[in-house]
């Protein structure tokens, strides 16, 4: 994917920054390349920084036409409505950002490339539609092989879908980075996707190949770092989704795991009759399933602690949520990744 | 998936007839409609009786053409090369049956509907092509409501892949109805579909949908019948495709399961370094991993004898597999699913 960290880039966010956009907020704080400017209408004239805090700032314009003055390299679609659409009302953004030679990057269910006249568009202009949920077509079975990586490998995992898996493992490679340990991003999700320029959507591959495309991603990016941090996705009891985990647990093989929660949460996201149980029983279904393939353990938890208001009823929380793990924990959000880091390295 | 239990068949198993022909050996015992011709030039002149016993015979022929005077509805591709292509030695038998105004079923990886010869051949014959290995488009997530579905759910899960998952299914729905309980086949792998007519290939599903193609699977199939046995695939520590095992308990939700093994297997086939750990080991991963979505028990075990040459020694290893289960258990193969059928009903 060719976002590179000299990039410039436009972020499109209509009607829906910051609140309902999940990927535009996490690329302003995540992503290495330059968020020059946001596309939301309803706030045009606005600045990032009037909306959320501790990210780099930029301007909020109305339409791509009035960001081509920061001299964009791509635009990048950073919301999406439920069911995964394209939204017609940001057609003309997608026409002018193709017209002005940038690449489009989204992350949708509906392929850019498969729309007639934007890949007609994107050819005239030799530029890249990059969907980014669209997995590649060379992937294959795993081998069995990521425990023989040369690097460490540290996979989170959850209670549920939306614990702040990602959130988490990005953190945790921002204070690694910032200790001087070249720690890497392994992306497995859309918007890890998209912030970090490259990876495979683990959840839309042909289910026989998702441990294999983990493992692929895992034994690459080996090559260029010391530790991987590889972004989780839903849980081992998702009445859904828990083939994906399995497959992440299996494909990863990872040497720790970092267990989140979001506390106060007593049922699965969505399928509210299906009880979220102790936290002591994630352990052992993970740890159990994981030893006859590669033995790993639970090394420290992350707790997203949003439902408290004050500091103080947070670190009651997090104290709590450790003595449960039997490991060290916090809110990497709240407070730091440094507890967690200590734990695991 | 046009095959019905009046329909004559064709089954194409070119010198691999009869013990690399695990599909064509497996409809001639299991499918209910009527296997008027093998197509094996190796073996032409001969019949199915001189190489299997215990199935309906037919004649073993060289080609299509000679198969016409059977005058069949359908041409089924039995065998699969390594690596799930389309062998063009087999062309002229395709031709031949679509010209003839057969549909051609096969469970390959290259698609027949793909292929522009055939497909054009197809339309000029009005015939379809089914590409049993492609997944329906309207997939899609779990709901998480297979409990709901008006029928007993028994699920056959395995210490590996090839431990007799899918002829322990056929052998208890056969067991079954003999005793005039109304039992349906849930299919999920290529052979179960074709032997049963329908089905989901549950390992080329997006991750995401595998649960929710099960589950969509059993709610269907329930409203026709009042006990489901379910194919099984994998196992839960494969280090390739434990996800799709997890994805299906998941999934069907089944009251009970049947554990197979295949005596003396020690490690994982194909992955030889991941030793297979005691039964009993399994016991736990299986229930333990569906306590919280749908909580089930292993009632029954089913042994893959083969190996042993005498019943003796055979009837020996079944009772100390049953001792390790700590559930009845057989060899549903070598002698019948009495015991498994007494333990689920």
């Amino acid at each position: 994917m060719p976002l590179d960290p000299d990039d410039s880039v436009v972020v499109l966010a209509h009607e829906q920054f910051p609140d309902r956009a999940k990927t535009a907020v996490g690329v302003l704080r995540y992503a290495d390349y330059d968020v020059t400017a946001v596309l939301d209408r309803a706030h045009a004239g606005d600045a990032v920084a009037d909306h959320v805090p501790d990210v780099p700032d930029a301007p909020i314009v109305e339409r791509m036409a009035d960001a081509l003055e920061y001299d964009p390299d791509a635009l990048l679609i950073g919301i999406a409505p439920i069911g995964g659409g394209f939204d017609e009302s940001w057609r003309s953004d997608v026409r002018a950002a193709i017209e002005a030679g940038c690449d489009v990057v989204a992350g949708l269910h509906y392929f850019l490339e498969d729309d007639e006249e934007f890949a007609a568009l994107a050819a005239e202009n030799g530029v890249d539609l990059i969907d980014v949920r669209r997995p590649p077509e060379d992937l294959t079975v795993s081998k069995g092989r990521a425990r023989d990586a040369d690097a460490d490998v540290i996979l989170t995992v959850g209670t549920d879908c939306s614990t702040g898996k990602m959130t988490t493992t990005l953190e945790l490679v921002a204070a690694a980075r910032e200790r001087g340990i070249d720690a890497g991003f392994v992306p497995t999700g859309q918007t890890g996707i998209m912030i970090a320029g490259w990876g495979v959507p683990v959840d839309r591959v042909i289910a026989d190949f998702a441990a294999g495309a983990v493992e692929r991603m895992i034994l690459d990016a080996a090559e260029d770092h010391d530790v991987l941090f590889v972004e989780g996705q839903g849980t081992i009891i998702h009445p859904a989704y828990s083939g994906v985990t399995c497959s992440l647990l299996h494909g990863a093989m990872p040497d720790a795991l970092v267990m989140t929660h979001s506390a106060g949460r007593e049922a699965i996201h969505g399928y509210e009759e299906f009880a979220i149980p102790p936290v002591e029983t994630y352990v052992d279904l993970y740890t159990d399933l994981a030893d006859h393939v590669a033995p790993t353990e639970v090394a420290a938890g992350a707790l997203d602690t949003r439902a408290f208001e004050d500091d103080d009823a947070a670190r009651e929380a997090v104290e709590a949520y450790a003595s449960s793990l039997d490991a060290p924990a916090t809110d990497p959000v709240r407070f730091d990744a440094d507890e967690i880091l200590d734990a695991l390295l």
